[in-house]
């Protein structure tokens, strides 16, 4: 269990604060997660990793010399948003480009993606390395498909070496995806895991089985058996990588291997020494030459007991990166170079918050209508939490309505914040959007913020925006969630109503409407999208919708959605000011 | 629980392998623990820690440059033998003195007295500081009596940096011992732990609840309440910690504090950071400016959750010191100098095995005796293990028979290796003592290989033992046994044996008794001194004794002690070789 915590919901948050007063000299903290506290030198490729928070030292404790330039840092076991990776970036980019490399799970490869465009967007190179080194969760021909463990420290570390002995990007990213290749995990867990607060395991494991291959998350593994000596789980581990080795290594490779043995939390250290042990003379009997071995707690998954053993293949080029110098809060290695450990020589990272763009007083008057509509989106949350939640426990795990009453309350007290800063209605909606990124979390979250920044991009904060604005706000917003939630038409997702209301707004516009006319008419046909995504909402906007369960199984973010633009839509009805 | 072990009882031993195997560019193996791998160098005084198992990195992984020189490493919270500390010292000695420091245990210091004890009287110096951190474990007018915790930490670098700089002994020892006064710690815990293969935990705390100065191996706390937030915790223990200023620290000193919040197994690092963040706001609150903290696993207690704060007053040279590099497996700060780190450059500790001395052929005679004494001790204690477990039951914890087994059993296999090298009689005894103390454990391990190397001494390796010889070695472990056991004649302990029957060995010598008939009528008197000291033993040697719980609190250590003066004795009258 969690012994230490205040209110669980600030835990992640606190614990970043808690890690950088305590990490100072090393880290600085920015928006959504922490970098070196030295500035990336001008033509260095910056490394950025990041994942969920709970597994502790990755990654703000493997943010320094030698390893990542900044770590991006969400909730527990939660991606971090877009909006936190994309400011992360920002800080520690140090002009020769970003390299993305982190565990390959769903919610970062969506976030990570969408940080990675905007980049790209505003000119900065960014390429991605994704780890996937846990063999239980996937085959070898479909080792794309698996996830990423302890293995992290190695593509990290090779990422780090090229970055910093001057590789430009591309070269980083051959380096990185090289280790990536060239390293291969087996774990296996023993207990499972209770959040803070929680009242229950998040996932659990028979007393005295083990669950080989279990993820550290609690993700399904591929066998249970009774626990086994220490000796014994070394020649399960031991050889399950020996028939692992990667098909594309040529036979003459790997000799030399770096090894992790990764304690995941309630497993201690004398039991990974006395399992090291075994490990050390089996992989010494297969021929293999143990360089730098690691033992100790690397990733882990709070106080999961379990452990994993990751074989690193070394070529000269690996090795020299697995054995490079490294300064990190909890990873330290060798001799890193004066300025990189000395106050006095540290170049500090400036963090400077985002400033709020100048903007037209046109913009700023409809910057009181976008508020306003964040206002009745978050009321209408509020109203129908419950049955957001009930909508969602039909086929996901039920937390849809409180991540959007979050999202959605952050981003209208970001959006307030920004209205009282002079804001345009670009500007406003962008800073709703990222704050509701930030607080959702979830798929849903970053969706939002996606589609709220996709529009804001397009309002701008000089003119008021017209009919025209508004239309390829949206349709620009539906690409991009089409895009990096990977749904098409008819998957019965946000996509099936946004399409539509794209559509009808971009008609609307052609004919000459108003905004407020053509948004209304879009209003109309969200419900009817949404209707026929869920069959649940007869007449969004005059009664409260109809959810039941028995009519299948609706998407929760669809109906939301509609139920957005219908609250958006009453708010231009009762406006005076609605532009043309 | 422990999930990973092999053989319970090998788990210690194969954890120090396992931990060697993965430290190997960073520490040696030697008997009893570990050195540094580099050798330490000419003029610097060594610096050797140590203490049970159980608490990495303490001791093990604080071996290496600007922390110890050696640490020696005993069994699962159980001290080093002083036999092991001894030889761990010899290797990591450089010619200026060793200075030794730990936590206080009574079992540690019992230990390390001993190996001093040895090292002086060969010449090297040796000073001692024990770490007397733990607030709750006595009052500040008793600080000498309090335990040693995670502030072991701030004394070990204070030591390491004198000595590294060059001081000599009495300037080490006098940082060290500044340090220790300057440094303060605080401890509460969440549950207990259970070692491998033990079926119930060691200790526990009641689910919800915590233990307000619990020790690192369950001592009792001072108080128990329901467990608090982690900014409550905080609030408890600066407050604990601020009222605990040492008072000799004069008021201008102190306002520069380092600080070590310590986890001891269970609570992980997140729990840790959250609550680090509400003691750094606390103690600046209160005008400390901290200095490196240290957020982390430093000193553990297994799987015991709990954490403790420690703050370490800082002057100048203190400050110095908690600055200095290190470079050891599990602590590493700053630069260290090249030559500690690049494996080319480090001078190799050579791990010199002691070879048998040369003996005379008389000596090796008698050799045969000793072997058969120790031959018939061990016999009858595997006789009397039940009875011996029994009478420990009464006052201690049921151990002593199994114990003398272990020892008995590991000394006879020493005695024989070394009379099959060719061993005279003193150095078998002192194989065989050593032997006892390493694999014994407890009290009366070390009390009997002390007392079977001060007899060594007297006997040697070149004549046959006289009589008188065999007076004055009784009459040396005598002294010795009283000296570490802190016994006093009366205080029915292995004392009140040995003091009577070294007395009439010296009477029987001084009148001409042959060294058989001197030992014959001595086990009379040691029966009856075990007699008058348990009122048990009615009849040593023809009965078996007959053990009563009902006659009070007999030692089980005088006990085993009358009867193995008795066993030597059969053996000694079934010989005819037994010299005069």
């Amino acid at each position: 269990m969690t012994y230490l915590y205040n209110d669980p919901v600030q835990f992640a948050d606190e614990c970043i604060d808690g890690f950088v007063a305590a990490n100072s000299t090393f880290v600085r903290k920015v928006h959504g997660g922490v970098v070196r506290a030295s500035r990336t030198p001008t033509g260095q490729v910056a490394v950025v990793i990041g994942g969920g928070s709970g597994h502790y030292p990755a990654f703000a404790g493997l943010v320094g010399p030698g390893l990542a330039h900044g770590a991006a840092m969400g909730n527990l076991f939660a991606s971090p948003s877009a909006q936190q990776i994309y400011r992360v970036a920002k800080a520690a980019a140090g002009g020769a480009g970003v390299l993305f490399t982190y565990g390959n799970y769903a919610g970062d490869v969506l976030n990570f993606d969408q940080a990675q465009a905007r980049l790209i967007a505003e000119g900065i190179p960014c390429r991605t390395v994704v780890v996937t080194d846990d063999i239980s969760s996937a085959s070898e021909p479909e080792s794309h498909k698996r996830r990423g463990v302890a293995g992290d420290l190695a593509v990290f570390r090779a990422a780090a070496y090229a970055a910093e002995r001057g590789d430009d990007l591309n070269a980083v990213w051959t380096l990185a995806n090289r280790a990536n290749e060239h390293t291969r995990s087996f774990g296996v867990a023993f207990s499972g895991c209770t959040l803070p607060g929680a009242s229950a395991p998040l996932f659990t494991v028979p007393e005295g089985r083990m669950a080989v291959g279990m993820g550290i998350h609690g993700e399904p593994g591929i066998s249970e058996q009774d626990l086994p000596t220490a000796h014994g789980l070394a020649e399960l581990l031991v050889e399950g990588l020996v028939h692992a080795r990667p098909a594309t290594l040529d036979s003459s490779a790997g000799a030399r291997v770096g090894v992790i043995l990764n304690g995941l939390g309630a497993v201690k250290y004398e039991e990974l020494f006395v399992t090291y042990g075994s490990v050390s003379t089996l992989l010494t009997a297969q021929g293999m030459e143990i360089v730098d071995p690691e033992v100790g707690e690397l990733v882990t998954s709070f106080q999961m007991a379990g452990v994993s053993l990751t074989l690193f293949w070394l070529d000269a080029e690996l090795e020299e990166a697995w054995k490079s110098p490294a300064y990190t809060p909890a990873y330290r290695k060798g001799l890193v170079n004066r300025q990189d450990v000395d106050r006095d020589l540290i170049t500090i990272v400036d963090v400077v918050e985002d400033a709020i763009l100048p903007s037209s007083a046109a913009s700023r008057a409809s910057g009181v209508i976008v508020l306003d509509s964040i206002r009745a989106i978050k009321n209408m949350i509020d109203t129908n939490v419950e049955e957001l939640g009930r909508l969602d426990s039909v086929a996901g795990d039920g937390d849809h309505g409180i991540g959007m009453q979050r999202g959605a309350s952050a981003a209208l007290l970001a959006a307030e914040d920004a209205a009282a800063h002079e804001a345009g209605a670009g500007s406003i909606l962008s800073k709703a959007g990222d704050a509701w990124a930030d607080r959702a979390g979830g798929t849903s979250g970053a969706l939002w913020g996606l589609a709220l920044n996709a529009v804001a991009a397009e309002v701008g904060d000089v003119a008021a925006p017209t009919a025209t604005v508004l239309a390829s706000g949206v349709t620009a917003a539906l690409a991009a969630i089409a895009r990096f939630g990977k749904a098409q038409l008819g998957d019965k997702t946000m996509v099936d109503v946004l399409s539509p209301v794209a559509i009808a707004l971009t008609e609307s516009a052609e004919h000459g409407l108003t905004a407020r006319d053509s948004w209304k008419s879009a209003a109309l046909i969200a419900a009817e999208a949404a209707d026929a995504t869920s069959q649940l909402l007869p007449k969004i906007g005059r009664a409260r919708p109809h959810m039941e369960k028995s009519l299948g199984s609706p998407d929760p973010g669809a109906v939301s959605l509609a139920l957005a633009i219908d609250a958006i839509a009453a708010v231009m009805n009762s406006q005076q000011k609605v532009s043309q």
